[in-house]
């Protein structure tokens, strides 16, 4: 007997082992008999009347979803042929109170409705009834509303053709370029449904440093090929344009956005395009930024540049997407400033399908930024927000950063573009300014790794990016705590605790690696510290730019008497930031040059809180792995050693980046490391050793 | 009830859904009841009565093998008990006709012993045992007795420190630097179980290219912590190194082999690598050899600077193992001839724990090559045997070609060094010359895809690789079918006709890509078909330099009348090679310059036939997709349609290859096609483009 019940344990541990590769989307047997009692009442079976693909693809997920929760079958049927207990699935194109991919959800006594105005509309309803079940909540009594507040809710991969991602660490590129089309990876549609389940609706598949091969034919057709897997799932395929593809694939003398040659190449170009791919969403552009190629080549502008291509897809109701990451050579500039500087003159320029996507802060996705001051400007162009979630600055897949809070505090910014209220938010929902078309943008990070994003916490932010795209008024917490449920565990006390991490978790990363607004502190591939880096090809792309350390202070001074970049905010805005003195702590080294021992609003001085913040945040991670520890009984045994490993990493980096930044910054401050903190082990020659090894070809 | 059995047929498929990962260790119940219950007698129970590593693995192992496959509990106990119908697990130094990683697998009535003089040679046992039981053979009344004919049996990893793979297309690297040593992938695990089971006991597990960052104390505990992975599986690791180490790592100013502070450093080094690592294999070398620095650049030669490295690592037992990988960008050099004339002459000068690793092939891993002719000389040197198991110029991951009989074709190859008989087999086992030291390495194909090796069929071709460096004397054939039974299926007409698909493969690829003797018609990623290419930093990187077609013919003249580096051959192989009217056709073009019009002993021209066999190549794609076709019912649908996929793009692309030669040759021939063939689709400059589209940025 014994035997036998070690072997059947051993099968369904078998079954049950868990890599992460489900992400949120595990669909095992509910525990809690009575809530499955309850769903399954409700759950009978599903009604599709209707052939078009996404209500199919919903029907599907909704019945492989129920029959794993619920652990019955649920048969698929035309009509419900006078029985209750089921759930139907509806489009109706007049439904009022939501827009076209919108849900409502009701209940009728014991069935279900799930309705839309597209069958899109109906699958994110079953994703959030799917969602309802495995946070345990309630579907009695069901009235669940929701539309999205953006329209294009995207990835943005920086895939290159050879299969490496830029800024990516969880492993290659999920598209098989040498497969493709004549092999479909499965792969595909499980990245598609993971995608929909969370409300995205368009991918941009290859790197900003785009290749022109994606423009040709050979590579059109696997594209189509892409498109056809992720188009049940409502997801449309964008592709990132290379600037002179009509020198390079197309043989013309010029790229210039005015020649009629290069026009009429881009239009036959949209052409073709639009009949590999109908409902092909349109083209994502970095031009003359870090050197790549763009219409200033030709003395033209970015809107001149938008303009062709937007003509060009206009016919096929393609959009641009320009993106605002520009920044010049100069010495003497302030990087900070550049994106404001070239875009802000062109407002009201650009066509009615371009928009401008504008990263969230003026720099570089660091762990803390400024909103972007172009977010308070251009009221007659549409500006479109481009988050970073794969983690170039905050510690790839090794350390804990959970990002909700980033993305929360850049949208829930006041910009005063339109008096008190004009947050981020409402300029990119369009509300604000009435824009027509509105974009969420995520630089992704998934690759082929088999949990998708290298850490396994890191899903989370692919999964918050998402919700935040839907509806950017969700929070942090909830957004976190529906992850866990879904991903880790139902225990509350668990929930609570892996939440709690969760959240806390940038601002512990932020205090060991760029506390009080410091940024940018590294080179090459921003893994190790390197605060004291001098030297690089540009003067914006060393670390002692952005920090200028000197024997009086740290920081960089926008103000009036500096670079003056504070001055592109508006007024009330730059009021909050503009005095050293009341200059909230997080941001004020954006801002300011302050002088080692000036006291601060917490009483320390500078050079104090500077260290206070090092050294307690390399502290805390210790703190995150006894809460990790705490949970270990409620959490898979694969998942768990993975994140505790990732953790120990994190501690030992941790103590590297405190230890990099106090030794350093102490050549330029002269002043002791103060009590409780100990100093370091090593000396700064043995931190940089250190760092140099990572850089060893 | 219905409803039930649908339901449960759903989990139980949920729960075998194939993805590759298990590879030929897949411990599914065997359906064949009758066998089944025959293996179940003599499988009742595992007897261990030790704490030895590799034999607690060994048990572990053979425990899970046995109850996936009989479905039975299987414990493992400390005394049989007198009980019968189990099986013992026996280390006994004193077996006689074993070698330290034998194994003796012996029947005595119900029960079974395997027994072996170290903890490994049992391991290979457990494997070996549960083969037979994977391929359907019986256990009764068995007398199992093998020792492997290799001692150092090895993969070579081209991985990069970023995650990269030279040559790699299953993948990123496996090796997580980032995590290591705090975070342990389980992966490493499943990777040592797959390699201990073909008898795979050494691993390189960094670049020929190296980085020297892996000498260092910080990459050392992360190596040390892999090696720790390995070794309860009888695996050891090695690292391959920079040869200027002593300068980029240690600060010194020369890397001069003769050197007394260099010598000191290496020692010192070794001392600290046994330290992390106490059964470290030992070093791989490249130096001198495509631009990568070596004792040449201190005007010594290679045996200087392995016996430094080997005097460093022989207090310790380590070896050091010196690539003859080596030729000069000397346009009237013929490159065949480069390695013969470095080594030769350096013959017996070497330390006793160095040995050579040469190619198979004197020009690097063609699809034929003819035996590299180091193999017909140095008899005071152990020499060691390089294969490519990565498909660099075999199609990467797309086209299918099992290379067993490419190892085959050069391990059975008689360099008459000591008269007739003398295989390359019996050089490299260390037979012929007696050497003390010997070594077979395969350049792996293996990466992070979820089935190791990119297309699922090429897990055979790391699965031979183990299988023949354990024992060269298997067939190709016998080792396929093997491979076919344990991954694939059981069905008797299934397994013929795929291993028959596998067999012919290899020359289909040949066919299209280059028959008669042709080699390396590439430049770039080795992807796309360029004969045409003359365009490099050095001439040997073009492909013009090798299959020299003018108007006259086709072919490289290697005879006296040429390069001569026939002549660096036995006589009797001279003989068998150096007349193009009695040369074999396979190998034709490797020696001859032959005219368009001359007759073959096909009685075809030489235009004739490469037209043939270019055809009938690409046509004969067509068959390997109808045979893959008719075994659909007995293959996993997602292993069926993945490598159905890759056929078809294989087909497409073989004719991409065909076209190329045939226009591009068709210019210097100026001949006819001749029929029944039909002239390709398209032109040149198409086929042109097409390869061009391939190598834009």
């Amino acid at each position: 007997m014994k035997y036998k019940i070690v072997f059947l344990l051993v099968f369904s541990t078998i079954c049950k082992a868990d890599d992460g590769y489900r992400l949120w989307l595990k669909y095992d047997l509910i525990k809690d008999t009575g809530k499955r009692a309850a769903y399954a009442r409700s759950t009978q079976f599903i009604v599709l009347n209707s052939t078009n693909p996404a209500l199919k693809t919903a029907a599907g997920e909704l019945q492989t979803g129920l029959q794993g929760l619920v652990g019955k079958p649920v048969p698929i049927v035309a009509s419900a042929g006078g029985k209750t207990g089921g759930i139907v699935l509806t489009i109706n194109p007049n439904l009022p109170s939501i827009n076209d991919e919108g849900y409502q959800i009701t209940s009728q006594k014991t069935s279900l409705s799930i309705a839309g105005k597209t069958g899109s509309g109906v699958l994110y309803g079953v994703f959030a009834l799917l969602r309802q079940l495995k946070t345990g909540q309630s579907i009695d009594q069901l009235s669940l509303t929701s539309s999205p507040k953006i329209q294009h809710r995207m990835l943005n991969h920086w895939d290159n053709p050879d299969g490496s991602i830029e800024r990516g660490y969880a492993g290659q590129s999920l598209w098989k370029w040498y497969e493709l089309p004549e092999r479909i990876d499965p792969r595909y549609r499980d990245y598609a449904r993971a995608n929909a389940s969370i409300g995205i609706n368009g991918t941009v598949v290859n790197n900003v440093n785009a290749s022109s091969r994606f423009l040709t034919a050979e590579y059109l057709q696997k594209v189509a090929a892409l498109a056809n897997v992720f188009r049940p799932y409502g997801i449309k395929i964008y592709l990132s344009v290379y600037f002179p593809a009509p020198k390079t694939i197309g043989g013309l003398k010029t790229a210039d956005p005015l020649d009629p040659d290069v026009n009429k190449w881009w239009a036959d170009k949209a052409n073709e395009i639009y009949k590999f791919i109908p409902d092909f969403g349109g083209f994502l552009v970095k031009a003359n930024s870090e050197g790549q190629p763009g219409p200033q080549d030709y003395g033209r502008n970015h809107a001149d540049g938008a303009n062709m291509l937007a003509r060009a897809l206009a016919p096929h109701k393609g959009i641009v997407i320009w993106r605002a990451f520009v920044y010049k050579a100069d010495p003497n500039a302030d990087r900070f400033k550049a994106a404001y500087d070239e875009f802000k003159p062109l407002d009201g320029q650009f066509e009615k399908n371009v928009i401008v996507q504008v990263k969230n802060g003026p720099i570089d996705f660091q762990p803390r930024e400024p909103f972007s001051p172009i977010f308070g400007t251009m009221p007659q162009t549409p500006l479109g927000m481009e988050f970073q979630i794969t983690q170039e600055y905050l510690g790839f897949s090794t350390h804990l950063v959970y990002e909700a809070p980033i993305f929360k505090e850049c949208l829930d910014s006041d910009t005063y573009a339109g008096g008190q209220g004009s947050t981020v938010a409402k300029v990119i929902d369009g509300s604000l300014h009435d824009y027509q078309l509105t974009v969420m943008a995520g630089v992704a990070n998934t690759g082929s790794d088999r949990n998708w994003t290298g850490h396994p916490l890191a899903q989370a932010n692919w999964y918050a990016f998402g919700r935040l795209a839907w509806d950017h008024t969700l929070s942090s917490e909830s957004i976190a705590t529906e992850w866990v449920k879904m991903t880790l565990t139902a225990e509350p006390q668990s929930v609570k605790t892996v939440t709690d991490l969760l959240l806390k978790s940038r601002e512990i990363y932020v205090n060991y690696n760029t506390p009080l607004g410091l940024s940018r502190p590294w080179t090459g591939v921003h893994f190790a510290p390197e605060p004291w880096q001098n030297r690089s090809s540009r003067p914006d792309w060393t670390a002692v730019y952005y920090h200028r350390a000197d024997s009086v202070g740290l920081g960089f001074d926008r103000t009036a008497k500096g670079s003056q970049a504070l001055l592109q905010y508006r007024p009330q805005v730059q009021r909050q930031w503009n005095n050293p003195e009341t200059c909230p702590l997080p941001y004020l080294l954006w801002f300011h040059h302050v002088p080692w021992t000036k006291k601060l609003s917490t009483d320390r001085t500078l050079w104090d809180e500077l260290c206070t913040r090092f050294y307690a945040g390399a502290d805390s991670v210790g703190g995150l792995q006894k809460q990790w520890t705490s949970v270990k009984k409620d959490i898979d045994p694969e998942t768990f050693a993975d994140v505790a490993g990732r953790l120990a990493t994190q501690q030992k980096e941790a103590i590297w980046w405190r230890d990099a930044w106090v030794l350093y910054l102490q050549e330029f401050s002269r002043l002791p490391i103060p009590a409780p903190y100990k100093k370091p082990d090593r000396t700064l020659k043995e931190v940089k050793e250190l760092v140099d090894i990572y850089q060893l070809r």
